[in-house]
């Protein structure tokens, strides 16, 4: 295709219109993210977290709390600082998690645990942890420092919780929502909440806020785990079958296991309780799973909180921003189609 | 002795006279710590919190906050809320430091990440430092949050730093007051200083209240670097030559190194930068610091800094609490003579 076609198709992706329309705002963010990465005294700081901050995230996190705080029309100059808290709060979680999973690789490149080292990736993720304290504090706004601090227990319990979740065929769905909420929802929610309260939005709307980004990050999180079995690689641009080998409960498997019969719940309880996996252990999953029409169950719940999300913003003021997100709801969980 | 002069003797001890005086307050953030440390989805962080904050930890940061609150008038209920944060700060802090060190000991008995997982160690560090910012938040006083969230980057940043500086001969003092004022003297100024704040005391106070906590905490970390090398371990509860072995730049080390000859040099070169040790070697690194008088030295400077301190008190007013913190910076030091 031509070049413009190329760039219509880009600017076509809600994601990408996002970005455009919040271009101005986002330049500052990423100003405001270099200068306070940076450290007088510890330059490993800044080392490690460029090579995260810089890596090519989409800044999704970052994008909700701007739009949010300019659709209800902030034009104060804060909205800056709390996206940048955001990021800061995603960086740092990233970080501890690369330590946590030991793993090699996030986004196509080594990790900082392993470019650097672990004790490196705990303390420069404390650092950020810290920083993004100081961050929100300069906003002086009580109420938003009140949802971020929340937030952010809320995240550190869900990996607790995933930890020992992991494993135990007892997780149920119950659990999982809990699981993926705190991985994934809370920060989604409290980037959009904290972009209404800022610009001194009705409740209504901080309340509209709240509700499209814990569906939307839960639609999100939902469609990640499934891919994890139904995409393919060059698809999700990490390998499938990563969960399967992790052992994680993730609502496919969940939902399997609570139709599993007496066979089924012996293979699971060999393959995610006690490890021991084969070779075509993951082809038989994905066949119990079909076999269940769990795949299909999953994409379903994951489109009905996508739905969810879209209906939130029916309490937002029209606006075209509003409508980005919209078609950011829609966009989460098309790759499920 | 008996049991009376055994009380006797306890209660002479500047720190548990502090421990009298604030019993009820101290009473009330043991109840606040108990209770926010709970999690209803996660039971593995009150088990892996309750390890280590019911340890026997001597509370000292907590008591400095509520010592510094009480001397200046307050009689609110907040300066509770900042001493259970200042010691979920201090805990989560511990919780990373022993997983970056690979401790396998601390207060005599096995660190968490021994006794659960480095995973666990992470997660609800970071579970306890957010759980510190939902508590300081409560107070509702930005000067308290920005003080907080400051020394919490200098704390980490203090990590970072120390992290890059073991094993590097150029390390020199300026670099090492700066590592030791993250890693201790950040939290004891900002527990004194968030106390003073919380009361209304004039700025004066405040800042003389900052001075004490920073003196404090920098004459306790001398005295801790200094009994690495010339205490017994039975008097400081652990092995002494614990930072030999792990290589660390402490006072001792870096005032024999500037005075090295180029023998000496290649000696520290090897145990140190190389991290060559045999046995005798530890020997051999006391016998150059009383060459070159380099303990006295450090003792000496251990004793300047509990002056600062007990200088800094002057601007206080006159209050038993007063006196306390007075006899504290005498017995930090009091190991050395």
């Amino acid at each position: 295709m031509s070049l413009d076609e190329h760039n219509k198709d880009r600017v076509a992706k809600p994601h990408d219109r996002l970005a455009l329309a919040l271009a101005e705002d986002m330049a500052a963010v990423n100003t405001l993210i270099r200068t306070r990465m940076a450290s007088e005294h510890a330059p490993r700081i800044p080392e490690v977290t460029a090579h995260l901050v810089e890596a090519g995230g989409k800044r999704l996190r970052p994008m909700l709390t701007l739009a949010a705080a300019r659709l209800c029309g902030y034009d104060g100059p804060f909205h800056v600082h709390l996206a940048a808290t955001v990021e800061f709060i995603h960086t740092a979680t990233l970080l501890h998690d690369d330590v946590v999973d030991e793993s090699a690789q996030r986004r196509g490149r080594p990790t900082a645990n392993l470019l650097w080292d672990n004790k490196s990736s705990v303390l420069v993720g404390d650092y950020l942890f810290a920083r993004s304290f100081q961050l929100m504090t300069e906003t002086g706004n009580m109420r938003v420092l009140g949802i971020l601090s929340n937030a952010s227990a809320v995240i550190a319990e869900g990996e607790v919780l995933q930890l020992t979740a992991a494993q135990d065929l007892a997780t149920d769905e119950a659990i999982y929502l809990q699981v993926i909420r705190g991985k994934t929802a809370a920060l989604f929610s409290a980037a959009t909440e904290v972009g209404g309260v800022i610009a001194g939005a009705p409740e209504a709307q901080v309340k509209a806020l709240f509700a499209y980004g814990d569906a939307l990050g839960i639609a999100f999180q939902i469609a990640d785990d499934l891919l994890d079995y139904s995409g393919t690689t060059a698809s999700i641009g990490k390998n499938t079958g990563d969960d399967f080998r992790e052992r994680k409960l993730t609502l496919p498997v969940i939902k399997a296991v609570a139709k599993a019969d007496a066979t089924e719940r012996a293979f699971w309880t060999r393959v995610i309780e006690k490890g021991d996996q084969h070779e075509g252990d993951l082809d038989h999953a994905r066949a119990l799973m079909t076999r269940h029409d769990t795949l299909n169950a999953t994409r379903v719940e994951a489109l009905g909180w996508a739905a969810r999300a879209r209906a939130a913003l029916d309490d937002l003021p029209a606006h075209p921003l509003r409508d980005m997100l919209n078609d950011l709801a829609d966009y989460v969980v098309a790759r499920l189609r």
